[in-house]
């Protein structure tokens, strides 16, 4: 990363190591300023940043390096693929010293130059970030805003924008008025230079909802193309009124996927459609239309291997968790862009997408909770997602199977265990139910 | 477009089309320069680009707005989705005076610069391309390049570069070396953009084969996940001698899908290997494994339609055409950022990216010719692709079935005759047969 503090360098590493978790690359972020916390204390006035205070400058270098020797570490015994070096790196000097020091252990370096001048986002990420940081635990915050701002201007007086078009990078100038992209080639950094320009930073909601009950959950099987079911038709007669009132005035376009439970789900909905064949459930090939019960006794080891490795285990004939990521990666990159979405799909889809969302790893995805006849809202935040579950009163089957052998309750992962109560049930208290 | 002559403006605008024609987005390239040679008649000298010239300089304004005119009808009439505006378009007035003219319609407008001042890639450029246009017919190469070297100059006196940072551009500076991107938002925009980041003009071969006739095959099955026959075996032994013989030194990443009978095909192949899912035989949902008079007889309605319609038709729980363009674009979009590659896939995906490369209609895509044991070989040239069949003296069952009712024979597609013989055959001549 290179540009001035305050200018989203976290906020944007922190978006490309979900991106890229998510798509099963294993992505790490390296923040120097974290180290220097560690190494020099925290609660340093903005004088620690003066290039003049040599001392705090030696004791700032020390940390740049330790975090670099931490990343190689990281590339050596973790084999980690991406590591993303989270600093202010403002100058052609400090800039040839990482350059020469990767490119000396083969490592591919692509610099993310994020420059702005708009004095108001530059306010804005101080007033959502900064003061949070434990740098200023216990300031007020127009003395904490001050000093940020001084600091910020000993950085000024050296910093030097990215010219060296001997290297790669990108340069993204006023979060997303321009972008400039010198000499990029590979794969990966083609792959993360496009997820940059699909970002923004408006604010949006998105809302998640499993089609309606369908005759095939009443049955028990899965796959199949079935209508709703009667109650499935009440949840879609529910649906626009619930999400008027949380919508307010704002625009919002809905998407389905191209089978017949999600669009009825949505026939009701007054806004602009658009059916994705990508959000389709994920397929299960030669068990398509069959009970899970079915499917124990006719391919009884298929099934304990799902259960073994769920996000990696590939129906015969069909897909696997880690297929339906890829199956689903353009959809996410138009939530990006986009700002209102209503997304009706499949308990599969929606657990990939959520788990993007909501940093959930691997592992967890499969399991992840999207009940029928619910909807979910998150609203993207700095560093993470709001989440908001919305419970319409109506009943439905419930399709979820838990992992055989169960997870014990005191290894729930830290997400499971702030969705999911004692009783198994998601916590009664994030359910603003709607009466009807 | 905006560029000096000889910047490859033709070139990316009919990639452009290609492309997004590919993806079922209706696209037109309106070329100025056609218009001028038709108002203004061939064989015009350089000092007719001189913009002291003012007879001239009324008649390629004339030309110009013609073109524009075209292009306004086209939008309107035939319900056009993007247009290319293919001139030099070099002067802030000039750019000024379209922006005017398209906003005035609601035409958005992306500007596309190709600047490059690399003196070989101009006169490659002016060798490849130019010499042969009607302007020079009949003319010394050496005498007509002089004549264009001097026509450049004449638009390089008052050429200048795009800075309108109020316009939405892409600037593509010294072919992938350097992109400027500004104000680009729009989801159609994006993707143009995304799609120029990935192109490049090395030069490779692309080679198409599909997996060695399979047990399916022999039982007239479609869909399935079998394994290759004894003479699907045999196909397998011979590749890697055909695949060495054309290839030389050069070298080569071999992708099939995950199915195991294109895995199968190229397990004596040393090169390194993906496999991709999204290469995968269209899916034929509730029809799987059975024979196309199976479904005739099951489903005769589907049967019909398919016929009618076989690029939008949709297998129950399957795929169509038309999704498998869509599921293939990942694959397109890697395929032009690589250079030699042998795709082993199947029958349908492989016509969907023969297709792209040599610019089927939609209409047309699902009838081409992909034999069993043979080996399509593509080169990319500046306007289209050269094409070379190797049959490899095998038998296999023929899985080819004809539109019904057949096309008459006097009513194929350019392309159809092209490549088929009266017999209904490849024409032989196309065939360099790889004795074994």
């Amino acid at each position: 990363m290179v540009g001035l503090p305050a200018r989203g360098k976290t906020y944007i590493s922190t978006k490309i190591r979900r991106y890229l978790t998510w798509l099963g690359i294993k992505t790490q972020v390296f923040n120097v300023g974290v180290y220097r916390q560690r190494l020099s204390g925290l609660n340093k006035p903005h004088t620690f940043f003066d290039a003049n205070n040599s001392d705090a400058m030696h004791q700032r270098k020390e940390a740049a390096e330790a975090a670099l020797n931490d990343m190689f570490q990281w590339f050596e015994k973790d084999k980690g693929s991406v590591a993303i070096y989270d600093a202010t790196n403002g100058t052609r000097e400090r800039r040839a010293w990482l350059h020469k020091e990767l490119s000396a252990r083969d490592i591919k370096v692509l610099f993310i130059e994020s420059l702005c001048d708009d004095e108001n986002v530059i306010l804005a990420n101080i007033r959502d970030v900064k003061l949070s940081s434990p740098d200023y635990e216990g300031m007020n915050p127009d003395d904490a805003t001050k000093d940020f701002m001084e600091r910020i201007e000993h950085y000024k007086e050296f910093y030097e924008t990215l010219t060296e078009d001997e290297y790669t990078y990108i340069k993204l100038v006023d979060v997303g008025k321009q972008y400039i992209i010198n000499k990029v080639h590979g794969y990966l950094e083609s792959k993360i230079v496009y997820y940059l320009m699909n970002l923004h930073v408006r604010p949006k909601r998105i809302w998640f909802s499993r089609h309606g009950e369908s005759q095939f959950n009443l049955e028990d099987k899965i796959g199949g193309d079935a209508d709703i079911s009667p109650r499935g038709e009440m949840y879609a007669d529910a649906l626009p009124g619930l999400i008027e009132k949380h919508l307010g005035d704002r625009p919002l376009t809905v998407w389905t996927s191209s089978m017949k439970r999600t669009i009825q789900t949505a026939r009701h909905l007054q806004y602009p459609k658009k059916h994705w064949k990508a959000l389709d459930e994920l397929n299960t090939g030669v068990c398509d239309g069959m009970t899970y019960k079915e499917i124990e006794e006719k391919y009884p080891e298929d099934f304990a291997r799902r259960d073994e490795d769920k996000f990696n285990y590939r129906y015969r004939g069909g897909e696997s968790y880690r297929d339906l990521v890829l199956r689903l990666e353009p959809v996410i990159m138009e939530l990006e862009r986009h700002e209102n979405i209503l997304i009706i799909a499949h308990q599969a889809t929606i657990r990939c997408m959520y788990a993007y969302f909501m940093n959930l790893e691997h592992d967890e995805l499969p399991y992840a909770r999207i009940p029928l006849h619910t909807v979910i809202e998150l609203v993207p935040r700095a560093y993470g997602c709001e989440e908001k579950l919305y419970k319409v009163d109506i009943e439905a089957v419930d399709t979820y199977r838990p992992k055989v052998p169960p997870r014990p309750t005191n290894q729930l992962t830290e997400h499971e265990a702030s969705r999911i109560g004692a009783s198994g049930e998601i916590a009664d208290n994030s359910i603003p139910v709607l009466p009807l």
